[in-house]
């Protein structure tokens, strides 16, 4: 549903592209990180989401006849707008698998490209990666509570316009089953369900026979929504009612869902009744305001519910509503390049890099990535970033390099993976990890290190730029 | 650069619609209210933004051929398919006008169409209206403490995807001058601006090298990022000279950037040095991580700063994130629908309605808006929704209606107006509002008001559910 065009990014980027093509450096090979800087959710990791998506798009990304025209009236020069004509991404991207888990201040990708088609993809990278690693990130929370239970997306009435879009994906890759959203359904192949909303009752004059014609217009998945007036009283008999009826037509009712009220009581109610009633096959759905807390306390209460509807929160991202990813220089016009910043965790790390997760003889995470240069094969002994006497070795250990190439010359390197092989390759890559870094109360600290070299290499630069 | 189609919905609203139409329901005609029930932000106003682009895609909406063939595959029947294949929205909407000031709990818009063409919009219209009222409402609060400050949305790299263009709109509504989404820029016509990042300065061996190439290549609107290496030894001093070797070419320096550090602390330094320096008219801009209490804070501290770019904060409406608007049914098959809850004040308004806006006679809110039936012209006493013995004479007052017909039979009523007089509209309300709706901390609270006909009606069906 979306055409993106190059113009899809911040007008400083098209403000730096014209002086680097007016001033010859246009061919300047530049290599850009990209990394995030803290967790979402005071977690203890991120899922990584965006990324096949976002390579379709650099791939066909073009500036448009009337994107020239508006940028000609912003007093872009002729020339350049010829150059821009022409543009597109021929650079290479090398990254962390698409559902791979990730944490902060290291490379999870890296462009390399003649700087000006690198700048000008930054913000479309940067707003697709922080956004769907944002939403993929809190599904595989709400999904680690919630067990075996059947998540289901319903964001989109709340979600930020058509990033609404984007979460349906993503939530996917962090571990939803469905979603109501039927757009994103078509064009990602995710399961899709919904049945009534409460105008739906409403508009009859009685409940049981709105609940008769929905069961018989659609026997297959049918839910009930049996809170409009009195759920114990109304809602739950009327189902009762019509799951009966279906009964005797050779259907089953699936479901009955709760969307207001103490979800804990009236779902145990409800359990109680269906069953009395000889339906214990008819499941239990709850919506409304839910979050990955919600349910772990729901379910902690054993409230027999076996759909959630899960929303705002999850397609907002609620309450951090951003990743806060960037993307920043480390190699061009030949030389490895370094932001010095007051704090030292801001200084960014210099040179084309490999990331390596260090693995124990089971293929268990031990909790470290180490970062080298990109020619380093291994990692004997990884350095904290910034406490000089703080080291680990890591020669007995595997190590797994995590940048792969996925694009080269502008060409995506591999077939799309469907959404549900990435969801699967994520729970594989999460089952790795230990379960301290999984709990939401401060969840243990993943380490990042860096090798010898890449410190060395760091430093040099940072005594460069403090005595000039 | 989007294409909705239909099916940007949940799939509940075509479960509802096959069993509306398989049941002969298909031309009843129903009514719904769009409204929400707390303010953002704490706030005491939310500023209306997204109905003209709304009414704009609306009006276009249809079912495409790979809609169809979706739908078909999720079991939907023929005689259904082909009614969606003929879908076009031909209902009326009355709505507040778009920039105006709006208050919970009272609509702010209502549909009225064939219950099937009713439900098909719902998603889309909640998702439109709730994210741009949510990003226009933060603009707002961001520009009444931002003076004549110059306010620019920079939010495009971490906004929710997509959402992020919309965001840059609805920005402008609240009271932004300008943005960095250069596709936003092109589709919308808001003066575009962005010069340069750290990258920038790093791709060169030295900052003042990297200032005097982009001076002599973009002289105009000429901004130079003053912090990569150190502000005040390096950036300013730098900007100073390029600054001077301009004025020998006849140019200006528009200003200097600061992005991190104590913005407050630079800009004083900044601002001293350039003065100093006999270049009064460079202007000063801030941006990192700014929301309306940053700027609130630094204007406080008279923190010399011209201009202010704000971004994920406000393009993602942190902290809240979401809007909590819904649409409801009140009226359907004839008759007026109510929607009972254990909780009054989620008891909706039932039949077609109108809303005042109660005034003085020099045409300032007293603070109190009105709802009455749709026919009644005037409401002489209006009364608490819930506290049978609060009521507000209001004959001596002004009463503005304020739902008009925006679209009828499905066609577009208005030409779009542009978005300065979107802006320039909502400003002028605004001004009608008393200081005490404004404030940050515990804003007056705006009274919402019933009138008798109403209260009667709605108790009458209260009474008729509770007797069921």
């Amino acid at each position: 549903m979306h055409n993106f065009s190059a113009t899809y990014t911040d007008q400083y980027q098209l403000a730096m592209a014209q002086v680097y093509f007016n001033k010859g450096h246009r061919d300047h090979k530049a290599v850009f990180d990209y990394f995030f800087r803290k967790l979402p959710f005071k977690g203890g990791y991120a899922v990584f989401a965006g990324l096949e998506e976002l390579l379709g798009i650099i791939q066909e990304l073009r500036f448009e006849e009337r994107d020239l025209l508006f940028l000609q009236e912003q007093g872009f020069k002729k020339d350049f707008l010829k150059y821009l004509h022409n543009f597109q991404f021929r650079g290479n991207i090398r990254s962390v698998k698409e559902g791979d888990i990730v944490f902060p201040t290291r490379p999870v990708l890296q462009v390399e490209a003649n700087i000006i088609e690198a700048q000008i993809i930054e913000t479309l990278l940067l707003n697709h990666l922080n956004f769907q690693t944002l939403i993929a990130s809190k599904a595989s929370r709400i999904r680690l509570v919630a067990g075996d239970s059947k998540l289901l997306d319903f964001g989109l009435r709340r979600a930020q316009a058509t990033g609404g879009y984007f979460a349906s994906r993503a939530a996917i890759i962090g571990g939803f089953d469905g979603t109501s959203n039927v757009i994103a359904a078509r064009d990602y192949d995710i399961p899709v369900s919904g049945t009534m909303a409460h105008s739906f009752i409403q508009s009859y004059d009685d409940e049981l026979k709105a609940f008769r014609d929905f069961a018989e217009s659609r026997p297959e998945n049918c839910v009930l929504l049996v809170d409009t007036y009195n759920t114990l009283k109304s809602g739950i008999p009327n189902a009762i009612k019509v799951a009966k009826e279906m009964e005797e037509r050779g259907q089953k009712l699936l479901a009955v869902r709760l969307d207001s009220g103490d979800l804990s009581y009236f779902a145990k109610e409800s359990r109680r009744m269906l069953d009395e009633a000889g339906l214990d096959y008819v499941k239990i759905a709850a919506s409304n305001q839910l979050d990955e807390y919600v349910i772990k306390s729901l379910l902690e209460q054993q409230a027999p519910i076996d759909v959630f509807g899960v929303g705002t929160n999850l397609v907002t991202g609620a309450p951090d509503a951003a990743l806060d990813g960037v993307y920043k220089l480390s190699w061009s016009g030949g030389e490895p390049r370094i932001k010095i910043s007051e704090s030292i965790v801001k200084v960014t790390l210099p040179h084309k890099k490999q990331v390596f997760r260090i693995k124990d003889s089971n293929g268990k995470c031990i909790g470290a990535d180490a970062v080298a240069l990109e020619n380093e094969e291994r990692v004997e002994e990884m350095f904290h970033p910034f406490e000089p006497y703080k080291s680990l070795q890591l020669g007995q250990f595997e190590q797994e390099p995590l940048l792969h190439p996925v694009m080269e010359g502008g060409e995506v390197l591999h077939e799309k993976r469907s959404l549900e092989e990435i969801a699967a390759y994520s729970l594989k890559r999460l089952s790795e990890l230990p379960i301290e870094f999984k709990r939401f109360n401060n969840p243990h600290i993943y380490k990042i290190g860096i090798s010898e070299k890449l410190r060395e290499e760091r430093d040099k630069l940072i005594r460069h730029y403090k005595n000039t």
